[in-house]
C-alpha cells in the first residue's frame, strides 16, 4: 500500500509536505482533513496522530506527525536530491538552524496574523482591538526582518545556492499572512 | 582553537547542550552569558548570533543558533554513539517528530509556567492573576499527558530502548517548572 498523507492544504505545514512530496514525484495517498470542520478530532484521526494536527503520514504501521519529521523521513527514504538537506556539515546545520528557529518566531507570528485579521473577523464575526493587531504585526515584522538579516543576508537560498527544506518550509510560512490580504514584502526592494 | 559555546545554565536549552557536550568529551570553550543581565544584548554577541538568544556556537567562522541544531551538529561533527541520534530511519523520525513538537508544547508551556510562578511575581514583583496561573497550568499538563501517552507510550525513552537527544531535550524542558515549585510528576504513579 502507498504510503498516506494526511493533509488539509489550507495548513502551511500541510502545503510543505504537499508541496516537497510532488515535487519529488514521491508516490502517496492523499487524505484529505478539513481542520475547519474539525475532522482532526474524529477516532479515525486520533490513531493516525495523538497530537490532533495535520499534517500527518502512515507509512505502513508507522505514524508521523509534525511537518519537519515528515519532510526529513521522505527525503531519506526516497533519497531526494541533496540539496532540500544537505550532507554537506554546515549547510545542513544552516538547515536546521531555520527549521528549528521558526516555529516560535514566523511560524508563530504569521499563523497569528492570520487569525487576527481573517478567522476572527471573518469566520467567528468578531472584531479585533487595533493594538493586538500592531503588536502582532510588530512580531511577525521582527521575524520577517530576521529571515533577511540572519537566514538569508546576501544568499539566494537559507543554505546558499541552492533552495533547501528550510526555504520550503519559509515560503509556506511568508505566504500565510498574505492570505490575509496584508503585503508582507510592503517597502522591501529586495 | 575549540569550539566555543556561549551558555547562560539558568536556560533550558543550554543545559541541554552542556550535558551533550560534557558527556560526550566533546571539547569546548565555555562562554558564559548571563540573560538576566541583558548580555545577548551586547555587540560581541550580536556577531555571534543575530537572534540574541542562547544558546549560541562559534567554530572558527562558523556561528550557529537554536540548541536542536547545535546538538545535531555536535553529534555529527564528534560521532557521538548512535543512539544519540539513531540512523535508523524510523527511529530518527521519532526523534525528529519530538524535537519539532516540544517547541510550541512543552518548552513553550514549561517556560511559561517558570515566568508567571517565578520570574514575574519574584523578579518583577508583580501577582499573576490566578486564572492565568489556571490556562497556563492546563495548557501544561496537556503536554505532559502528550509526552507520557504519545512519545513515551510504554517505552523507556521517545526512541524506544535508549536515550536520545529527544529525551535530553524533554528533561531540561520538564524540569523547568519545577523549578518554580510545581511537581510536575504529582499524582502520576509512573
Ligand atoms: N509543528 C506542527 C504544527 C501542526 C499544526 O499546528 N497544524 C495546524 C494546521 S496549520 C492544525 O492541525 N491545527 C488544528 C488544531 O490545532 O486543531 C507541524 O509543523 O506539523
Ligand atoms: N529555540 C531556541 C530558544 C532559545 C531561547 O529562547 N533562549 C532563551 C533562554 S531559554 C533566551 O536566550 N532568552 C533571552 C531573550 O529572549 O532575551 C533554542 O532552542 O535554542
Amino acid at each position: 500500500m502507498a504510503l498516506e498523507l494526511y493533509l488539509d492544504l489550507y495548513s502551511q505545514p500541510c502545503r510543505s509536505v504537499y508541496i516537497f512530496a510532488k515535487k519529488n514525484n514521491i508516490p502517496f495517498d492523499l487524505r484529505r482533513l478539513s481542520l475547519l470542520d474539525g475532522e482532526q478530532y474524529g477516532e479515525e484521526f486520533g490513531k493516525i496522530n495523538m497530537i490532533r494536527k495535520a499534517p500527518a503520514l502512515r507509512d505502513g504501521d508507522f505514524c508521523l506527525a509534525e511537518s519537519i519529521a515528515i519532510l526529513l523521513y521522505l527525503a531519506e527514504k526516497f533519497q531526494t536530491p541533496d540539496f532540500w538537506y544537505p550532507a554537506d556539515l554546515q549547510q545542513r546545520a544552516r538547515v536546521n538552524e531555520y527549521l528549528s528557529w521558526q516555529h516560535m518566531a514566523i511560524r508563530m507570528h504569521g499563523s497569528k496574523m492570520f487569525w487576527l485579521r481573517l478567522l476572527i473577523p471573518k469566520v467567528l464575526g468578531v472584531e479585533v482591538p487595533q493594538d493586538k493587531l500592531d503588536a502582532a504585526l510588530e512580531d511577525l515584522n521582527g521575524s520577517l526582518k530576521l529571515i533577511e538579516e540572519k537566514f538569508l543576508q546576501d544568499r539566494p537560498f537559507i543554505a546558499g545556492d541552492h533552495i533547501s527544506l528550510a526555504d520550503l518550509v519559509a515560503i509556506v510560512e511568508v505566504m500565510q499572512p498574505v492570505g490575509s490580504g496584508l503585503d508582507v514584502f510592503e517597502g522591501d526592494p529586495s
